[in-house]
């Protein structure tokens, strides 16, 4: 066991670009193969007006009252209470298209500061200090939610501050004996990645959010990553979470098994934000593996392709990935961002990957049950072009956005029984919704997330829309998320709830579950101070 | 996907002993060979006095109110509302040694009387009925309970009632493509497992209670099988569950996966009957695996053969069953009942077993990680006496009890790290105990579920008291609760926390965690009537 002191200091660069995804030096024009083909596919667009630049955009002063900017400085230090409109418009949301869309306005909804605790007691000194002053607090890690988690909204409170957890960030503990490592909430993925291979381990975690997402984000909203056929979601790699709440600390996870009551480990993970701050997070990790294949698949059409990924799932054949597009998203490539548009190719496109232990052993037994479903190996080269461009899409929408075509992703999951009925709900209710905006809209869809008894499927929509996207787009989302819960399907399979979800999770669990969350709302944050109107709505309930 | 109206009927035999475990037809004294050895090992101790005959037992009238007698009688019938003397001795608790012990009292605390529901509204009525009339309700299921889940604690209520749902019982739905089956609570291991059998499905939950506990019973204590490392914890074969509260009920489970805000499934597994009766678990079945494959291993010591294990659940070897006995419990060849006592074997001994896909490629990659961490492969055989007489161990228990001789079990976990720091510790707390009271001990341990980054420890302890058995128990029991959390490790791995482990619950989930469970058990079951004691002590501000 290493007692670690690693960290990646104050001064790590990680910020995005303010009003698009990732990189400002990765951001890429739209392939000319695509901009050929878009008119014909979604109509003619107008392209949108050019956006401000951050020192145009105009937003309100900070409401934040003296004596709490105070009380916030001498916990933090002046340097970490930033209220200047720079630091607030780059915490004015997470990075779905509707927040993009909104950082193109010329006026903005920001928070009313930005704090950055060093730890954990800072972190409770802030939640302290927001109870005396009756200020909202939204936590805040990568700020790559796309469902509206970090809206700043304040609620029926004085103020509303973005609480910053990139400070804590560090690997604080490994054993590498039970393959267990403790970090803290605010570490990156890549820096979480970076710490653990100077030991030789990996945690294994690749939503497409990694490059700027945090640890204790992915906990908080329940993430899952690309490889998850093989190292699970995010909530089965967690063995352990230290939470502060505005009324008392909690540190879960004792054992590897245990039955001693239920796990309440459960209630933080996916608790986005409104019941405490996650400041520690133990994972499993395994050694970074030496073996890597790949191999590309095609299938016919997307059931015969559904129909071999259950298989695959069911018998044990063991991928690290499997993901499969269907028809639309195969014939133009989407899944190989770097080839986007030039291929046209037919049937439904696979891709598996294959790390670690007996990787050829599981590789082998992989193929024998794609073969056997009607599968054709398509070799390596599409496997690989998926994994070297894999966190790239979202480049791709911001430069779709820039032409003027609405581009957004959703998901849910269900049983391998009803998906196809649930994929047939949500395009539906897509096409219609948009052609009812006079909009022209393509529609492509893929698995990337199996089951034993079922799967996710992700949506990727392009659409034409000659008025407001911003208004078309809230119609239609919710025509899909009514479509979702009608077809068997969760509003979220690892997007999360924020917002956008929230008129939903009562589909989810009913009344009486929503009046437990509730219950644990109040009696952890019974202010009501974090993060309102994110999972569930604001509790009537809660003392003023 | 088939709609299933297969049922168990009413009428199923499926009662245990009343004062003791399982089928009497299967009692078995004691094997000569362990007779010749326990005098050695423990002393010479008193025979009991011999056992009160249930019709001999003494209880209190049954302190019911006539009004809710009748009531209950209007919403279940007259034949299922039982006040006699025999039904109400048959659910005074569960199977522990204390729990047994106590049944060879001339005077028993019994549940003043039992109620049979049909199905999940009747359960809903029953609970209208005791909320009415202020009468606490045990969930009843198997009745194996082996750690006080079941005791007749009426806590500050006019009565307790014994809530027995095995009527539900069945088979509602199965869906053969994405594998999942939906059972009523109250169905036990057998019928579940004979039901699934029909239609070439499989659960593969084999806790040493299979015999008699139900699938409720399982979800609610968090039970794990010995088949845990091929097919998981319970836990982790729960895909939905449907409960009734006294406020309303739940149907969870949406999605394979999601991250619709915190799995909330999650409070109920585990919840041991004091948030709401789990009335239909959904749980994810495999095919009847057509292959089986077993192997034995030596290994000199324990220490290597935890490390052999370790090996082989970090790289993925994939045993249906894996598990490893120390050097006392090989010594008596406790493991198989069968031989006990017969053979005087060396070192530690483990058992493979290996089911359904790959099962001769996953011994062949387990056999060399065995190997290559030290071990010897020991044929067939043994495995086979293991797997024989896998559940027969309590027989075993109640003739040493006739014997005179105290025998508990009790059950642990915590990483790989710590696990040998943690089986010293209650080695040490139990000698320790047994000795200041004046008795000979023998402590026996195994592994038998294991993880990525840690295991379980089952101690099996026996024990010459010469004095009161349940007292010298009960001082022995706080010391080793209290060892084990100092140790680092968790109260209890599958046994659940009842009202034995309840003084621990605040070490595991800290005062927060108390207070969390607290809220919710008060948002669901304001007057306190469901199982009072079991879990958290009784909450001072329930209604009254």
């Amino acid at each position: 066991m290493s007692d670690v002191s690693d960290s990646v200091g104050d001064d790590a660069e990680r910020e995005m670009s303010w009003n698009a995804w990732g990189d400002p030096a990765r951001a890429r024009a739209l392939p000319l193969a695509v901009r050929a083909l878009l008119p014909a596919m979604l109509g003619r667009v107008p392209r949108p007006a050019a956006a401000p630049r951050i020192d145009e955009v105009r937003v309100e002063p900070s409401a934040l009252p003296d004596a709490a900017a105070d009380a916030f400085r001498s916990a933090l230090g002046d340097a970490f209470v930033r209220t200047d409109p720079e630091s607030r418009i780059r915490h004015a949301g997470g990075r779905s298209t509707p927040d993009l869309l909104r950082r193109r306005l010329p006026e903005q909804s920001v928070p009313d500061a930005v704090l950055m605790p060093a730890d954990a007691a800072q972190v409770q000194q802030v939640l302290s200090v927001a109870g005396e002053h009756d200020v909202a607090v939204i936590p805040f890690g990568g700020g790559t939610s796309v469902v509206g988690g970090l809206d700043p909204e304040r609620g029926h409170h004085h103020a509303v501050v973005s609480l910053d957890l990139r400070r804590l960030s560090g690997l604080v503990r490994l054993d590498e004996i039970s393959g267990e490592a403790e970090l803290l909430a605010g570490t990156s993925g890549p820096d979480a990645e970076r710490l653990l291979a100077a030991h030789g381990f990996e945690l294994g975690h690749y939503p497409q959010s990694f490059r700027y997402a945090t640890i204790g984000g992915f906990a908080a909203t329940r993430s899952s990553g690309q490889n998850s056929a093989g190292y699970g979601r995010f909530d089965a790699m967690v063995t352990g979470l230290r939470v502060v709440t505005p009324t008392g600390g909690l540190d879960l996870g004792r054992a590897p098994g245990s039955a001693a009551g239920p796990d309440l480990m459960r209630l933080f993970l996916g608790s986005e934000g409104v019941l405490g701050v996650i400041t520690h997070v133990r994972v499993r990790v395994h050694p970074v593996p030496t073996t890597r294949i790949v191999e590309a698949w095609n299938f016919p059409d997307f059931a015969t392709g559904v129909d071999a990924l259950r298989q695959v799932v069911q018998h044990g054949g063991g991928p690290t990935v499997i993901r499969l597009s269907d028809e639309a998203e195969t014939g133009v490539s989407l899944a190989q961002v770097g080839r986007i548009g030039r291929a046209l190719a037919k049937g439904a496109s696979a891709v598996t990957v294959f790390e670690g232990d007996d990787a050829e052993g599981r590789r082998s037994r992989t193929a024998a049950l794609m073969s056997a479903a009607g599968g054709t190996s398509a070799g390596q080269q599409a496997a690989d072009d998926w994994a070297q461009t894999r966190f790239d899409g979202p480049y791709l929408r911001d430069a779709l956005l820039d032409s003027g075509v609405f581009c957004e992703t959703l998901e849910t999951a269900t049983t391998w029984t009803d998906l196809h009925r649930l994929r047939t709900a949500v395009t539906e209710a897509l096409r219609t919704g948009f052609a009812t905006a006079g909009a022209k809209s393509f529609v492509m869809c893929h698995v990337s997330h199996v089951y034993a008894t079922g799967a996710s499927l992700y949506f990727t929509v392009l659409a034409g829309i000659k008025g407001d996207r911003l208004a078309v787009w809230d119609d239609v989302k919710h025509r899909v998320g009514d479509a979702i819960m009608t077809a068997g399907g969760t509003i979220t399979h690892h997007h999360a709830v924020g917002r956008d979800h929230a008129p939903w999770l009562i589909d989810e669990v009913g009344e009486t579950g929503i009046r437990i969350l509730r219950a644990v709302k109040r009696e952890l944050d019974p202010q009501g101070i974090l993060n309102p109107g994110v999972l569930i709505a604001e509790d009537p309930r809660a003392e003023d």
